[in-house]
């Protein structure tokens, strides 16, 4: 015994002596009321000081795994802490998993995907390129908030979210032509759970929604798990078909729509400001209330200002704008939030509450001090400038290797290739993928099955090289499969 | 215009001022096509450097707010900002939530409290007391994490959770006498999340749930969400009534079971290792999986290990355990999660993914190395030590001032006090509040309406004096009540 102790560096050693005893002691190699070797002695045996034996013997007492006879020395604790052949028993949990779990797992995209192989170069992210991240900013934001309320951001906080923060997108929206006046916003933990809130308190039985065709992948599943059937209009490029939205909207009845109206995701389209104000009076007239995904509006390369729907919409309450930071910022921090009528997120409130308690203060808290900070500013200029060359650089590779029928994307992070009609893009990811490239398959995109002919090429976090290699790779692929 | 322009301090200027010129250009106070002034000019009015109206005018132009005509100055961007009459209609939001949203809002208690006003007692939290926060721990974690891999840490994680953080739990679990093998992990944003989580797989059109009456209210509001019928069952001192247990068992047909064996919410009860054993024996025998509310065992003040029943379970996969350190260490930091059977967790984490991506990976890296440096067994003994104390003097102040019936609570941060039969706790609540004291009235705990004669003591966040001063206003408020 005791020949088996390895010390890891950087962890208290007499934690390492406490945890090696304890797992000794759940084994059943050190028994109930046994003895165990004196201080000095198992000093010896694992090499380490007296004193980390000795404050491990403490540590063991503390946490009931042993108890002192004074004079004598430590012993193991009688403790409960072997299992029971009576109690144990098993449970075929598949069998036991709803309806809703099954779709959940069903619809799990991630867990359907192709496994990237090391070396393999992916346009499947549209995350954000990490290497753009400015950590000295973030590291001097959490310092500077943990001196001012260190206590306070680590205990518990409010559901609808940390109170400067709130403050600060208000006013961030206010810049965006947002009407606030009768508005609040709720803090989520990132846009998909801010749209799930939503979802969790509008659907309906039979609900339905009217949405753009393609969109977002993780909405169509969302909307699905919460049993809305689904309306997908197709787009042109400015954006939604309008004549297509008003014949659906003439014909069916739709509890909500659900747009993304700048880069658009997959199409990459911006929607026009032109168009926004038709689409915003065409959803007054049928009063159909908004679901806005303010995704990564932000990424802007050049051209004015356009403000999103809920501001198109004026005083009114109709839109529920869903904002994040994550393709902009640090996806890693999860923090979205949710502005639309108050009455609405009062209910929202409660939602989150039982769903999550709140966001965590601390990271709300970083995001505040960072924003506070002026660091947004500094950042997107970077970032934009640096996304907007891998933007042009990969339209230029695609203009000059990909056989397309039509590509667009008016910026952010990604672009979205169509080919001719009969064109199987998940033959020609198949090809690319044995070539070490990967992108994802345009039907991922599509709420009625359609799309095989697309695909999506995020390029946030690909080099160069890269770019380059890939789009040759996936051009020359498409050649020799349209043959 | 210009003359109500007022610098805050720590945000740059430059910010400031674009932001102010938004602000203007939002209002309609500077037109589409405006000229603004010429730096010098504004810097004058705004009484800023120049360099600072040249970046603003510079962010303004990068934000799609003004264009620059050579030689001539900056100019308003004709802009889509203002809303549009047509598209501003309203909704009536309250006539358009479900019954999901109803329910959430009327079980949520943190909206039918007392508000406390200003110098009041309030033994209503059971949030850990955030002078014992070690701060500087706390923020070395971060600075070590953020050093070795700051950039991965802000970019998307894995919604399974940070893997360094899943593998130290799942050794801390083994510590705890828990049978590993085919069990997993799954990260939550706190206990409320995974408890969702497991209730969101589970749940059934008639669903039934059995567990302690009273119990944590949370849990029950949540339970209800999920449209389950609840039976409670009565404690005995040492834990769940047995006897009664298991005579509903015989009568009823459940889905799955909820119990808090460790510092039982509200009654403060740890159930005994014996009747540990006997009830995860009793649950085989009706095959009813249990999920264990782990909560605040890390708080126990004396004697030996108490294993939980994931533990007692053996190898058996009927336990799904939920674990936090938000009672023991930071709830702002919402981490908790699911220890179960791995195919349970496969599906959970579909769930998981659909409902939130992922908890904030900074969070998870945070709270990892904090543990990892050995940190959490110097601030149990630290805050254990104190609780014990606060314990001490909170039963003692009882003793000598409440005439209940009953008291109960084995440590943790709450007390349990039951008053004869026909006592309204709820008009001694109302009393002592007029008298500057609150506390949580117990039949918010109870499933079946009853408790009206009880209330929970939290004491974790009360100073000593206010502990004596508060107790004694309940003991003579209640003496007054009874008559």
């Amino acid at each position: 015994m005791f020949k088996d102790f390895k010390l890891i560096t950087g962890r208290p050693v007499y934690i390492q002596v406490k945890d090696y005893l304890k797992n000794l002691i759940i084994k059943g190699a050190l028994q109930d009321n046994q003895k165990l070797p004196s201080t000095r002695e198992l000093a010896t045996l694992l090499k380490v000081s007296r004193n980390s034996v000795i404050s491990a013997y403490t540590g063991l007492e503390d946490d009931g795994f042993a108890f002192t006879v004074q004079g004598q020395g430590s012993y193991v604790a009688a403790a409960s802490h072997s299992g029971n052949n009576e109690a144990s028993w098993t449970v075929d949990w598949k069998s036991r998993m709803n309806d809703h779990a099954w779709l959940a797992e069903e619809l799990d995209i991630m867990k359907r995907g192709i496994r990237a192989k090391k070396g393999t170069i992916s346009f499947t992210s549209i995350a954000p390129d990490e290497s753009l991240f400015d950590l000295d900013n973030v590291k001097r934001a959490f310092l500077d908030r943990m001196s001012v309320e260190g206590n306070i951001l680590l205990n518990y906080g409010y559901a609808k979210g940390y109170k400067p923060l709130i403050e600060y997108l208000k006013q961030y929206m206010e810049h965006k032509g947002v009407v606030m006046q009768g508005k609040d916003i709720l803090i989520t933990n990132g846009f998909t759970e801010g749209f799930n809130l939503v979802l969790s308190a509008l659907s309906q039985k039979k609900g339905s929604v009217i949405c753009e065709n393609p969109t977002h992948h993780t909405a169509i599943k969302n909307l699905k798990l919460h049993g809305f059937g689904i309306t997908g209009i197709p787009m042109e490029r400015d954006g939604i078909h309008l004549g297509e939205l008003e014949k659906a909207l003439s014909e069916g009845v739709y509890d909500c729509a659900y747009f993304v109206p700048s880069y658009h995701n997959p199409t990459g389209i911006v929607m026009s400001p032109e168009k926004r104000q038709r689409l915003m009076k065409l959803m007054g007239q049928y009063s159909i209330p908004v679901i806005e995904d303010g995704f990564n509006e932000e990424l802007r390369y050049s051209g004015s200002h356009v403000a999103p729907l809920i501001a198109t919409a004026g005083g009114g309450n109709s839109v529920i704008y869903l904002g994040s930071f994550s393709k902009v910022l640090f996806p890693g921090l999860r923090i979205g939030w949710i502005l639309a009528d108050q009455e609405l997120i009062y209910y929202l409130e409660s939602i989150k509450r039982a769903q999550s308690i709140h966001t965590s203060t601390l990271d709300q808290s970083i995001l505040y001090q960072y924003l506070y900070n002026g660091n947004l500013e500094k950042y997107l200029k970077k970032a934009r400038a640096e996304y907007k060359r891998k933007y042009e650089l990969t339209l230029q590779c695609c203009k000059e290797h990909v056989p397309y029928t039509s590509i667009s994307g008016d910026g952010g992070l990604h672009l979205f290739v169509t080919f001719a009609q009969d064109f199987s893009v998940r033959r020609l990811l198949e090809a690319c993928s044995e070539q070490g490239v990967i992108f994802t398959a345009g039907d991922n995109f599509f709420t009625d099955g359609g799309g095989q002919n697309t695909m999506r090429l995020g390029f946030s976090r690909v080099a160069d090289e890269d770019i380059r290699k890939g789009i040759a790779v996936i051009g020359r692929m498409a050649r020799k499969i349209r043959g």
